[in-house]
């Protein structure tokens, strides 16, 4: 990671633990303090003070365009964690398992109204422009993650709706972050939208890039189970691509392997069926389509290269590539 | 009701409907539609074009504030109703009843972001005033929300903090409502606050009506159970004051009805105290109270009497006064 993205990281989290945080009602604010507080990576807020400074702009200027994404970020992995039952978020107890699921309901909802509050600190004519992106943006979060949830019992999802449904539940936010960043910082509508595109698709690439991951990382340097998405029967990318190009004996040897009780077999015999079918190569083929349109989209803006430096690494950087 | 009331529901009802809600996903939309088209009595959003005109303005540029804040009401009721655990609104299932807690979480999250999206459409000096008051307006709304859920296990609750819980779960909405359309009618702030604050006022003596009606009213004319709230042993206005109000003696027999068993003789024997205590009149002088502090509120304006009339003939019909 360069040392501009940790700069940023570090100043966004001292302006998070800066927050003042009411601490009455105890249940409704005490879950927002500790969520807050298990930190995670601030890849957007830092997004959008590098979409900031990308316009020659002090960053500080967007310190509450950063904190809206974030605190909304926080806000939709808090129900998201309801809706998906889960006991863990960055290690740590979710706030619906260390309180209950009515207090992380209604302290998502706070979080949500607090990242609003930090966007009407902007004057009226930026508020005019932020307000409607991050209103779309976090519409299209939602409808992602219904999406997501959709997904889990339909049979036939097509690669164009996971696509859309990566693209909403994911990549709209980090598209988001980088153009309001741009907003505050001054860019013309062009660049802004160019900026935006930049980061949904390469946050369309980084999620296949994470599917292709999930099977074929090495389990050192993997933070999560390699093959887990497999063991669960997630409608990955590279689950439907397999579906897709399956011929009927190896559609009926795909359906026997969601039954399959052993899981060791189980992973070997998907991939091994994965490798028959070439899926890895043809997702990284995507992974690439989208992650090669994301840097046209970054070369379009109208702004010397130099300047565009800090995003070409953190790209190259969240791609997991040599610079 | 008045006229001019009835004129005000009956577009808000229209405009309502005209609202595009898109059809897919359909397990994030469909709920939305479905519990705007329940119905309800429109009053937030009838308080907004009625303070927009206050003003001498078209009502009907009043109609996105208006929308917000009854969107964001329908909103708020989607999520308590989860957290309430309740089956039914306004005689029908609820979101989470109809399909699941999930739905119910996502699609009033989605109803809020919508509300938001509805305050965007004005210009950005009217944007910027509207925007600090929904947000503080929804956060107080969440925290009397909370507040209500922790009197339900808090043994000491007080009589300052219930009208603080009832002031934030329910009147400060009604004096965001009006604000707003005094905000859009081009009030000002002088008058913007004043009316907010017979709003308040007047959601204040509200609710302590509705709790006198839920023990003393005519059952045949009253929509829900009477000593509904005694056999479920919530802590109103009138059960806080008794408590309050009781020597040791009547208070240990407080106590021991709460666990009393047969429901008719609980509701006899705490109305049979509530006399004792003179809990009634008690009550009836704190709503009078409030009522009339909203009046002096709504004389406070700068604006002629005719003017005030129509919110002044609201106040007494919500009130069930005599003109």
């Amino acid at each position: 990671m360069t040392n501009s993205i940790l700069a940023y990281q570090k100043y966004i989290g001292q302006e998070i633990e800066k927050l003042t945080i009411p601490s009455s009602p105890k249940n409704l604010y005490d879950p927002i303090s500790y969520f807050l507080n298990i930190g995670g990576k601030r890849m957007r807020p830092v997004l959008t003070l590098m979409g900031c400074e990308l316009f020659n702009a002090d960053y500080k200027i967007a310190k509450h365009a950063a904190l809206t994404v974030e605190l909304f970020h926080n806000f939709s992995l808090i129900h998201d964690d309801i809706m998906d039952e889960a006991p863990l978020r960055r290690g740590n107890e979710t706030v619906h398992q260390k309180w209950n699921v009515n207090i992380g309901i209604l302290s998502g909802d706070a979080l949500l109204i607090i990242a609003y509050q930090q966007l009407s600190k902007y004057e009226p004519s930026i508020l005019a422009q932020l307000l409607p992106l991050i209103n779309q943006t976090a519409i299209e979060v939602c409808e992602g993650q219904q999406y997501d949830m959709d997904f889990e019992t339909k049979q036939d999802v097509s690669i164009d709706q996971y696509l859309q449904m990566i693209k909403f539940k994911t990549a709209v936010l980090l598209g988001c972050s980088l153009k309001m960043g741009a907003i505050v910082g001054g860019a013309n509508e062009n660049d802004a939208n160019e900026l935006y595109n930049f980061g949904v698709n390469l946050g369309i690439a980084f999620q296949l890039q994470d599917d292709i991951l999930d099977v074929y990382a090495d389990q050192d340097k993997f933070g999560k189970q390699v093959g887990g998405d497999i063991i669960a029967n997630k409608k990955t990318y590279l689950l439907i691509k397999a579906f897709e190009d399956a011929n009927s004996f190896q559609k009926n040897e795909l359906n026997l392997l969601i039954l399959e009780q052993d899981l060791v077999k189980k992973v070997a015999a998907v991939k091994s069926l994965y490798s028959d079918l070439d899926i890895k190569s043809k997702t990284e083929q995507k992974m690439n389509d989208f992650y090669d349109i994301a840097l046209q989209n970054l070369d379009a803006i109208q702004i010397s290269n130099d300047k565009k430096q800090p995003l070409l690494d953190l790209a190259h950087f969240l791609m997991g590539r040599e610079n």
